[in-house]
């Protein structure tokens, strides 16, 4: 459903979302638009005429050779670490979070993360027994000054988690200042820091920063592609340092043997093909950038919400400047108008979201979106009566 | 690589098995003659033409509709509960068992099981923390009236873990009469059966008995597809008490969201074609009773193993009756001969399983067979000299 996601609150509302005639600006939901079909059902008949024996076999726990050696070539493209043996192929980033905590974090110990931040993860801190320390963010993503405050008046982290690409749900990125500083803090007090970074190709002018993992060797990367070429595989990877990457196989084995072998095969053809991934990434990354100009225009029209327009990944963080209105509210009276949108709170551990949504532009076609704004300012209406009202009557 | 083990000692024993010219009696690996390779080129265009955006997409965390309902009558086949809602969708049975076992059971807490018994449910056990029982088995499975026993004398278990057809390494089957003595033992002193049951498709006279689940209402059922299709989706289920799927659910959500969409789409329109199924056993079924036969004729003229033949599965479990061989040693000469078998012990709990070996008939073709028991006999006389060669010399 949603990388992003799901405390029971969001699930609900992607359920809701799901139903017949609903818009939805809720979900973390790729454009299906964006799925390379041409170049897959190309790789399918490879797969199946000339790799269907090991396809369909079962695989190794650590993931076919192809498939590492893959995902260290995409490691490669923002720096750090590419020895094919520091991956471990994985169901999903999901996944290797869930691995790499279970395995790493011991209940009462301290994960640090941005605060708002994507509550998936927090829910498998808690669920590890994890103590949580929120960082404040901005626009330039985790305030790793303050972070370096906590931890000099005493603070102890077994891992800071960080989703430094069009972070989720805020849209920041993290700059490569506070990305070496993150690394400096994390040799300093001998942290883990796990970066998560599933939304780092969709850079609407295609710029990227350095992995963290190119600054520390203390780095748990998580390499998604659910973003970068389609969710329905599951499969990812992560690269950690070699020490660790025998207690997360083993992991790994015990969870569910493998990753499955059938999407391994073709997803590891599809990256290897001649010319294809650097093609995708700029059709991806036009499509996108449409998509977020469009709504962007929409949604400043609305006059009574304010956000910074991203530069990537899939999401407005937008903050409602109308009195009295509150996002729960509003996200339920959204769902009356046939609209789902996503509320504020269940990002937030420490901070006050009640006046913030999450907006996803990337599951709607431009056609779609004045529609959805339409709901939306109807939601808004209900809930605070039609703007002028008072002036008009 | 197998879903039969691997403690270390095994996953070393397959490393070797993959290695170039070895012939290997040792993994749980199917048959490549028996992936329904034609149908599945025709479901994969069907796929890709008229379900590409749904299955390449996000999908539900218990699975998609139609895979649920291909598990739920499949479920049926063999009695008891049929409820799609039942059904949670899993990456493979490994992870329903590690799912049941992290949401179920608690540090402290006995689960009891067939000794000897398959090491990958152990290891899932040990890691939670919990207390082992083990149970003697004979050739009708798990001695439940040993268990009861147990259970008359004191003994609590949170779990029962019975894989009741085919028994890895054992091939035993659990007879109808033990099936509802164990049900009844559940409700009497109120644990939970876990039935994991890969093996029953494989039954070389197509005869299945009931599932535990058609006499209890404490049963979580684990429905594998590796053995009856293929192992390379990694798509599979459980059914459980409807008390029970909530929790389970969340476990899944937090481990890695939801089993990849592609592979549910692809198996359930396989499981769904009319007839394939019952025509795809049938050839299954004749496939592995071939091999089994052609193993049984080869090891029976060694002079040296005894073993029951099995009805179904994938192994033979058989004794070495020669003085002084040990099955660990065994296992170490036959991979310098170039043959890759299982020795006993790592099966075992309380048991001595030295003077066991488990062998695989599913993997190689009747015409590498006699080469792969020409290897085990000079394996063996590595060990412990020719045979006769006191009374020849």
């Amino acid at each position: 459903m949603d990388r992003a996601a799901p405390p029971d609150a969001i699930r609900d509302i992607l359920a809701a979302a799901a139903a017949p005639g609903v818009l939805s600006l809720a979900g973390g939901l790729p454009a299906p638009d964006s799925f390379p079909l041409t170049e897959l059902v190309t790789v399918l008949d490879e797969v199946m005429s000339s790799a269907a024996a090991a396809a369909l076999q079962y695989g190794p726990v650590e993931g076919v050779p192809a498939m590492r050696a893959g995902l260290a070539a995409r490691a490669g493209e923002t720096g750090g670490h590419t020895d094919p043996d520091r991956v471990l192929v994985t169901s999903g980033s999901q996944q290797g979070l869930a691995l790499t905590t279970n395995a790493l974090v011991a209940p009462g110990d301290t994960v640090a993360l941005e605060d708002p931040g994507y509550l998936g993860a927090v829910r498998v801190f808690r669920q590890a027994g994890a103590d949580l320390l929120a960082v404040p963010g901005d626009e330039d993503g985790m305030d790793t000054e303050a972070l370096a405050g906590r931890l000099r008046r005493g603070a102890r982290c077994r891992l800071v988690y960080v989703v430094p690409h069009f972070h989720n749900p805020t849209a920041a990125v993290l700059t490569e200042e506070r990305r070496r500083h993150l690394a400096e803090l994390a040799g300093h007090y001998g942290f883990l820091i796990v970066e998560d970074d599933p939304y780092a190709d969709l850079a609407f002018d295609g710029v990227r920063l350095p992995s963290i993992d190119a600054f520390s060797d203390r780095v748990i990367r998580l390499l998604s592609l659910s973003k970068t070429l389609c969710p329905g595989f599951r499969v990812a990877g992560l690269v950690a340092p070699p020490a660790l990457i025998g207690p997360l196989t083993t992991a790994k084995q015990d969870a569910d043997l493998q990753t499955n072998t059938f999407g391994q095969h073709v997803v590891s053809r599809l990256l290897s093909r001649p010319g294809f991934l650097p093609r995708h990434l700029l059709r991806l990354q036009s499509l996108y950038r449409t998509r977020a100009g469009h709504l962007a225009g929409l949604l400043g029209g609305l006059g009574w919400l304010t956000f910074r327009a991203p530069r990537g990944g899939l999401f407005f963080w937008a903050a409602i400047t109308t009195a009295g209105v509150d996002a729960a509210t509003l996200t339920a009276a959204a769902i009356e108008e046939g609209l789902a949108i996503v509320p504020g709170p269940p990002f937030c551990i420490d901070r006050d979201g009640s006046r913030h949504l999450r907006l996803s532009f990337a599951t709607l076609s431009p056609s779609e979106m004045p529609e959805a704004v339409r709901r939306l300012e109807l939601a808004r209406a209900r809930v605070s009566g039609p703007r002028g009202a008072a002036a008009a009557g």
